[in-house]
């Protein structure tokens, strides 16, 4: 198993820098410190609790969640650089959280929203902003290589079985998430009009599900593109034991090597990767490869403003990623004058997606941790409940976004396809 | 009845200079300006008739449409300004078209599409461009009325029953165009959910049929503003004579006045009106008049890339409009942080819209000549014909876009309830 810290800033892995200090009394300054601290994030509603058990709340109210800060030290780093110590500090365990992971970022998050709303505006280059690598075909494999390659058995204790990564469709809030990804697939199918015979190219294809899906639920031949190789040898052990060989092609390469034209081009889940830099170059690979009357699809988490993402989650896990805003995605179709059909906003679906991957990432945390170790286990659980509470406050979308060439009349005259059944006419 | 020509560029009148010159003999410096006109607009597969019967086409096919010039100087005005020109001297009936009005301007936008295509990118200036007024209140007010203030009774005899003059929603294609209207007014009440006892604001009312159909068929008040004296007049009319004072309130007044707050934000064909420049104003109008949990919808008239409209649109029909690209419109959206949650694409539905309104155009021309004059029946049949010929080839999309505030979370979860009937709960 590859160590996932190793490749990035590695004199700043967080894990490896011992037990945390006794803290010793705590001091008039610290406290000073804590109120400096909860002032700067919008004073949330939570209890800081200091290593000698002291604690301290911003308001009268007792607030449900509370962080508890085992040394001086962490304090101080705190202050220094929350957005990257909170995540090193917290996978450490150096910082614990009482009352929920969740709750508490959303906690906090919604102050921080509410303490810049005077300055709410979009940043042109937030994309790249705390960035270790941005995206050319070298960073973009390093990228990749650092978030899929840590092993396909570590993902498979938490996804469902088909492996999917990316957002799922709960037709019903309360669906499985095995049968929400399968609606996922399906959706995408109708979205795109699939039909037996036609030829599909696919930007992204992570361990390869949607491509076999839409091989056999719609009769298309599929050419799959990843640069993740061990998502590429798990999709074509896949494809040929379920018999899928010559009806899927999994190629391991770059979006922008993509060759051929097709019927539908399809990416979930690829653009967050990409980097706004590279939207025009993305949109011509997808002009080159689009049939006149073909249908395209982007399924891509989103903003509704330019912001960048944290330092530490851009160094710890998603190098390269971003993801954009609609009016960012337009430079990935007005170039070539396509016209955007469609877009469906499935923020809600994606927290739901989340809390079923933490719930059965805690369930097999013992699995985890022996693959690598407690460090691990705590930044993924961070990682995992930070995606929920910014899709359930809204600092994340999910745009799905249907596309066609523009003089095209033969895209859908309504969208009583979408609640079709997929399949052959 | 007010001269829709009266206050807009008089002295380029285009009906007013007399009878067209006889052409006299067609000379070789005729033909070769017509080769040049051919070439500007890229050799489109159609005939040019002169004044003494001589036709040229730009190839061997025998094309099925033809341009009539019925003089000289018809010809050099074209060449000096084809996109004012045409309009006006068609208007004049100097130039005559055969094999039919839209054919015949597909064939020439698809081969000008062709031309442009090694520079095809937007233009951020293009609103600007041709404009003979921008939009501030009193620029906003001209411009209005001299479009929609040119008499009821004329737009009675092709509307609908119900005046709307905005793009009809055709659950099939061949529906009516009042089953069609009716059905656009039902789409939006449901992407709104309106629900009986939630009060709604809506900029741009046109002759009010849209708050009329909310009001009587979801239970909801409707606060509707509008700028156009004579619209004002008919929908308070209409509301009176169907009963339904005190739940429908039409204001004649800028949408940059609307006070309140509302549970729904509606503006059906308003934002062409606008201005890119208005869109941040815009959307701090619907910022401070949308309730915590409301949902708001914008449908509009839009492009893929920021392009010019034509000066004669400008100038003859729509002073001040302008289609804008998504990318515009985040101007409304992105500043106060909205989240869009649905974007439909109904242009081939405006098509169809604009199909009917010639062909009832047509049927009641003579009607239309009394009320104005040939030149100005010839002006609206080709400001029709060229609608259709435009959504039809994809140079003007029909954007309808829903959104919210960011965490607002009782959104709906998918879009079942955009295929169930409208009402009461």
């Amino acid at each position: 198993m590859k160590d996932p810290w190793a490749n990035i800033f590695a004199s700043a892995i967080p894990c490896r820098n011992g037990k945390a200090n006794s803290g010793g009394r705590v001091h008039g300054v610290d406290r000073w410190l804590v109120r400096k601290l909860l002032d700067a994030i919008g004073r949330p509603p939570l209890r800081v609790i200091l290593w000698d058990g002291e604690e301290m709340a911003p308001d009268d109210a007792v607030p449900a969640v509370a962080m508890v800060i085992s040394d001086r030290a962490t304090l101080w780093r705190l202050l220094t650089n929350p957005l990257l110590h909170f995540g090193d500090d917290y996978s450490a365990g150096r910082i614990k959280i009482e009352g929920g992971l969740v709750p508490f970022m959303e906690t906090v998050y919604r102050a921080m929203a509410r303490t810049s709303r005077f300055r709410r505006k979009s940043d042109p280059a937030a994309y790249r902003r705390n960035q270790p690598n941005l995206n050319s075909p070298s960073e973009s494999r390093r990228n990749i290589q650092y978030h899929y390659d840590i092993g396909n058995a570590f993902y498979q204790l938490w996804l469902d079985t088909e492996m999917l990564y990316t957002c799922a469709y709960f037709p019903d809030p309360a669906a499985s998430l095995e049968d929400a990804q399968i609606a996922k697939m399906d959706l995408v199918c109708r979205k795109l009009r699939l039909k037996a015979g036609q030829t599909v190219v696919e930007a992204g294809c992570g361990w390869g599900a949607l491509a076999r899906h839409m091989a056999r639920r719609c009769g298309v031949r599929v050419r799959a593109y990843n640069i993740s190789g061990e998502q590429i040898a798990y999709a074509r052990q896949r494809a040929r034991a379920e018999g899928l060989e010559g009806r899927v092609e999994y190629v391991e390469d770059d979006y922008r090597n993509i060759t051929g034209t097709y019927d539908a081009f399809v990416s979930v889940g690829m653009l967050e990767h990409v980097g706004p830099d590279h939207y025009r170059e993305f949109g011509g690979v997808i002009d080159r490869s689009l049939s006149d009357e073909g249908l395209g699809l982007i399924h891509a988490i989103g903003q509704n403003i330019a912001k960048p993402m944290s330092p530490w989650f851009l160094q710890r896990i998603f190098p390269g990623s971003y993801p954009p805003t609609l009016r960012e995605m337009m430079a990935l179709f007005e170039p070539w004058e396509f016209t955007v059909l469609d877009v469906e906003n499935l923020r809600l679906h994606y927290a739901r997606t989340c809390e079923h991957w933490l719930a059965r990432f805690e369930q097999n945390r013992d699995r985890v941790r022996e693959m690598f170790d407690e460090c691990f286990v705590r930044a993924w659980r961070l990682y995992l409940s930070g995606c929920i509470a910014n899709f359930n406050i809204g600092s994340l979308q999910l745009f799905q976004v249907v596309f066609s060439r523009p003089g095209n009349n033969l895209v859908p005259w309504t969208r009583s396809h979408l609640t079709l059944p997929t399949g052959e006419p």
